[in-house]
């Protein structure tokens, strides 16, 4: 089963909106075992709209259109779609009841306008959306499965896990709705693919995906043999377990959580608290752990130390150190560790100094050397890295890494 | 003039890998005039990308088409847009020669698939790619103009400059080479266009794009009218001018300087050092202070202080403080931004406190609301926000609006 994916929006065609829903959206797919075909992006134009959903209706046998539902003239997702089909708009009432309830909560009056949004093609099915007035809506066409859904990711994409997937699973052949997932951290894609491929290459009714960004490895494993549930359960947990013995503890998860909500629950789960002390990041570092609500249960704060005198007076990195190896040593990147405890009370201290780039380089030192330094209870340690890419690059790379190394030693 | 924009490439189809060349080729599209109508995203499969250039070229006059250009079976652009067009490839000598020296001096052997990407179709232009193997492709086809550019935007980007531009004004009627830009901050949309609005409504030949997003407003100015260069000029000038005068000191600045910088620059210039003290942002104003690479000669770095522990020891927030008032309060942040500057000696003490959420907003203190404290030479102020949004985009703002705040106060 493929899928096509219109992004419906003209400001999506402008130069600093990206359209991001639909990564979402084939994330999704991906994990019943739906693949995308192709994603179009279009203005707020019915005809080009209608032209874009019948040539994608044609091609593919499930269309998710996503924005253009809401109540103003230029939402023309519904009418465009209703019109490409003949079929005509029907009012549905229980939808309309839930608009003006809902409007009449936030005190406002519902005009002539709101009520297109409870506007449904005949024939097809009206989704409510608790977060926001335009519901979405599923029809069938032939074979053909269409959603429409609302544009903002926060309706959207309670949406799609509540109501896309149950309805596309009743349609799915059983062997296309096992999959798995497993997260890495720490490893070059190429030396992943050296120990894990001929692994994988030894199913050949499981379809592998590698996908890398930036120091995070997913590997997806789908079913695509024949539909037998149990052996496709027993396949792809035996491969699973093969990859989980080969590559250790580099797999930090299984499934799609991120690598700070990990590291924040193994902290919380040992009762640790954890302290920063960064230089090249900047706080980037500080930024991810909380990024996961709830983590001020584990993360007191930290240090931001971009300048020598700052990391000597609040870390208490020494003079000597300093001026013997330089910001940017293993040396000063134990001596933050450490500071960040120190100052904070928290029994592990973490720690990067770097050169991020561009400027900033030496033959020695090359833009990319980072350092990184841990303090677990009272033992501390370095490591050095050399990390390629641009100052953005090398700057998520070491925040990323720097999380890794405080789970496995964890672990 | 219109184009749209075809990124070709499987990996832009599974759900990590957003498409991100088309926003640099909008941009830069929009710097001469020429709006993007559609934009598409199609995997390695040259029947599907035949399909989807061939119906582009007959909506639009200019098509640009980013990927699939390399030497591997899997780049299909070259031989797909050739046989679309139904002209022979043929291959470039020049190309061909500049592809052989480049691999003698990396040491490589030229292979016979190498060869491919120095074949050019019938009657097109090579563009020569200086920073990767895989030349452009410039072809007229009737009144069309096709553009085979590099996927990695480390190509693309210096090519869309110095060779698409320049080719695509020749055939741009004068009149619309003309914009201007400018950048807002801490103010709503809605606020923006009340008062903008009326202005730009007095100027039908300029065509007038607001585009906002999470505390950042850019006004873009197209020049729409009769191809008179002084006349562009002058009128364009003449609204930028009154939009100024309007918006006063929320315009950060003319063209795309990023909101970091123009602080940055700021504060150099001034010969003042900037110290920051994060509670809410946990790191994301340090972070985003030094994005700006050089952002050592102003930031000194600070104190991420997420328990209140921390900013007690750390920043001397007293304990009264913040029994009597809560650590999110005005006098929280007007004490964290007094010790930012005490630790570290800088004479811009910044800080943030709030509710980010989801967690942890009360009657009185809401989720969204996040108050800023400002230290300059001595004098201390505080300000209240309440910031829409979830958790990511209360962060963001208040990042953002910690930043332009100092902006407004060093003007």
């Amino acid at each position: 089963m493929v899928a096509e994916i219109i992004a419906v929006g003209s400001e999506l065609l402008t130069p600093r909106r990206a359209e991001t829903n639909s990564l979402f959206i084939s994330e999704r797919l991906e994990s019943v075992g739906i693949s995308v075909r192709r994603k179009m992006v279009v203005g707020d134009r019915e005809e080009a709209l209608a032209e874009s959903f019948l040539s994608a209706l044609e091609r593919s046998q499930v269309v998710l259109l996503s924005g253009g539902l809401g109540p103003t003239n230029d939402d023309i997702t519904r009418e465009a779609v209703a019109r490409a089909l003949g079929r005509p708009l029907h009012l549905d009432e229980r939808i309309l009841a839930q608009l003006r309830e809902r409007y009449r909560r936030y005190g406002f009056e519902m005009t002539e306008n709101n009520r297109r949004q409870a506007e449904v093609p005949e024939g097809a099915e009206a989704i409510p959306n608790p977060r926001g007035t335009a519901p979405g809506i599923f029809l069938r066409e032939g074979e053909k499965l269409v959603f429409l859904l609302p544009g903002p990711p926060r309706e959207l994409n309670p949406l799609m896990d509540s109501e896309v997937l149950p309805r596309l699973r009743r349609f799915l052949p059983v062997s296309r709705q096992f999959s798995r997932q497993l997260r890495v951290a720490s490893l070059a894609e190429s030396a992943l693919d050296d120990r894990v491929g001929p692994l994988y290459q030894a199913y050949p009714e499981i379809e592998t995906t590698v996908l890398s960004s930036l120091g995070i490895i997913d590997l997806f494993f789908h079913w695509r043999g024949e539909p037998d549930e149990s052996r496709a359960r027993g396949r792809l947990g035996r491969l699973v377990d093969e990859v989980r013995a080969e590559l250790g503890g580099a797999v930090f998860a299984e499934g799609p959580e991120a690598l700070e909500a990990v590291v924040g629950r193994e902290l919380a789960e040992r009762g640790l608290r954890i302290a920063t002390a960064e230089s090249c990041t900047g706080g980037l570092l500080g930024k991810l752990l909380t990024d996961v609500d709830g983590s001020s249960r584990y993360y007191l704060g930290g240090a931001v130390c971009y300048s020598d005198e700052l990391k000597q007076s609040l870390l208490g990195v020494s003079a000597r150190t300093l001026a013997d190896h330089g910001a940017v040593s293993a040396e000063t990147a134990s001596e933050m560790a450490a500071g960040a405890c120190r100052l904070s009370g928290a029994e592990v201290g973490l720690a990067v100094t770097g050169i991020a780039g561009p400027g900033g380089g030496s033959e020695e030192k090359p833009v990319g050397t980072v350092f990184f330094g841990l303090s677990l209870e009272g033992r501390v340690r370095s490591k050095r890295f050399r990390l390629p890419g641009d100052r953005d690059s090398v700057r998520t790379r070491s925040a990323r890494m720097a999380l890794d190394w405080v789970r496995r030693a964890l672990a």
